[in-house]
């Protein structure tokens, strides 16, 4: 992500790029763009409201993360850097509609197969200059990265692989998609049976992975209290000891909420147990 | 070390705070310090010629990266920020003359095992919220370090820490400064019969590891020509294809370049052998 921040930033301007995402957005995004007050670029906020001239750079999450929808640039203008972020580009996430064939791609091991402490992600890069530029970024910033992790990643994704190709083993991609259906599907009747809660619509798509329709199934469950815009979901939910991250830290309101879809078999259980049990704030006993 | 710079610049100056280094300086310190142009720590340069007022960060690098030379802060300004960079001390490379005790101190595991590949490396920092906001550094960076590297590396000093205590085991350290010794003794050697060449000087001293006195064994050797100033060094070795850093990228001059003394047995035998051969540019055939 940094790195492809500092490829695409402009090193012979006098100000920052501006940076920007839709909202809601991932909420590391702002943090990760000025936390060292860079003078290459800089966060500008919501893609949506984005007005000013010049040259850009837009992060496009797709799935996006918090809230699963798959997306596009909103920003309209011609002198945009494109970085798409396809951490969640998936089969067990998504319909996987179309081969991704964009500038600058991220992907990440973490979310694919949950090996997050490997700390692996990797680019897909058209420009030769950029994937350079990226290169020297790491190379400076760490001078490279762990080769432990780098061989481990490695051969887990070669497990991944045979697992498609090979008619004996089971399909890691199917096995993982029949397990989020799972959970989406008793998450929606817990939601549906409470009528306090919404959660997030998806379209169903034709996945050419699967060769099948099927639904989003997201890595986050992007809730959204029924109560008015004054609602504070997070702090609802906290009452009923269920942690989330609150729609403001990724630049949306307090009526949202993003849980995770992907912790342990148990706490999602008594995290579904936990949920029945809120009829709202204003209709508690 | 970014964790460090980050930690330690202030974040309510309207000027980045200045980053000095006595040279010859490590060669990453410039680019690493101002690759992002933070806002919040700026190169400055060698410490000896600093003279702005106001507060200041020195990075100490002891034994010196690229001559081996033990260290101390040179800046006389009570405003300074002190960053030790203890990648080289290690028994092999040096006496062990007290214990490290200073407010911040970096170590990594690639030169005390040769696992540079692992990247781990940790810190040693007084004030706690000094190594908070390191860490914090760290979890927007990258969100943490690789586990496999972290669990590896850890196994590794285990077994490091067991050969010197247990008294069957070949003592790791005792056995790396034995080669280390036996090679700058041959590089000594060719470098004392060629009479072109200067090697830096080092004291003898007690180590309180070994319990014995001994002489560094630094993990560059840090080669002065005897020609004039414009004597190039780099260059020179180069014709009788030895690859080595010229001073230049240590805030020197082109008399001076560093060499590994950490390459494969095979590899530094024909260092050795091609190091022989020259006689200098002046009196060459």
């Amino acid at each position: 992500m940094q790195a492809a921040l500092y490829a695409l930033s402009p090193t012979d301007q006098l100000e920052p790029i501006s940076v920007v995402s839709a909202t809601p957005f991932y909420s590391s995004y702002p943090e990760v763009t000025d936390f060292v007050k860079s003078g290459l670029h800089k966060w500008a906020g919501d893609a949506r409201t984005f007005e000013k001239n010049g040259p850009f750079i837009e992060f496009i999450t797709s799935p996006n993360n918090p809230d699963g929808v798959v997306r596009e640039p909103v920003v309209n203008g011609n002198q945009g850097k494109l970085i798409y972020d396809l951490a969640y580009y998936w089969p067990q996430y998504t319909a996987i509609t179309s081969p991704a064939n964009h500038d600058v791609m991220l992907f990440t091991i973490s979310k694919c197969t949950g090996h997050a402490g490997s700390r692996i992600g990797w680019a897909l890069v058209k420009d030769k200059e950029v994937a350079k530029k990226m290169t020297k970024f790491i190379e400076i910033s760490t001078i490279g990265v762990s080769k432990e992790a780098q061989l481990r990643a490695a051969k887990i994704l070669e497990v991944v692989s045979d697992s498609c190709l090979d008619p004996k083993m089971e399909n890691f991609f199917e096995y993982s998609q029949s397990l989020m259906s799972d959970r989406w599907k008793r998450l929606r009747q817990v939601v549906m049976a409470n009528d306090f809660f919404v959660l997030q619509k998806y379209p169903f798509q034709y996945c050419l992975f699967t060769k099948d329709f099927c639904e989003s199934h997201p890595a986050f469950a992007w809730l959204i209290c029924k109560g008015g815009e004054e609602e504070d979901c997070q702090k609802l939910l906290k009452e009923h000891k269920i942690n989330t991250r609150s729609g403001r830290r990724f630049g949306s309101d307090l009526r949202n909420v993003r849980i995770s879809m992907l912790s342990r078999d148990e706490d999602f259980n008594i995290f579904l147990k936990r949920l029945t049990t809120i009829r709202g704030p204003t209709n508690e006993n």
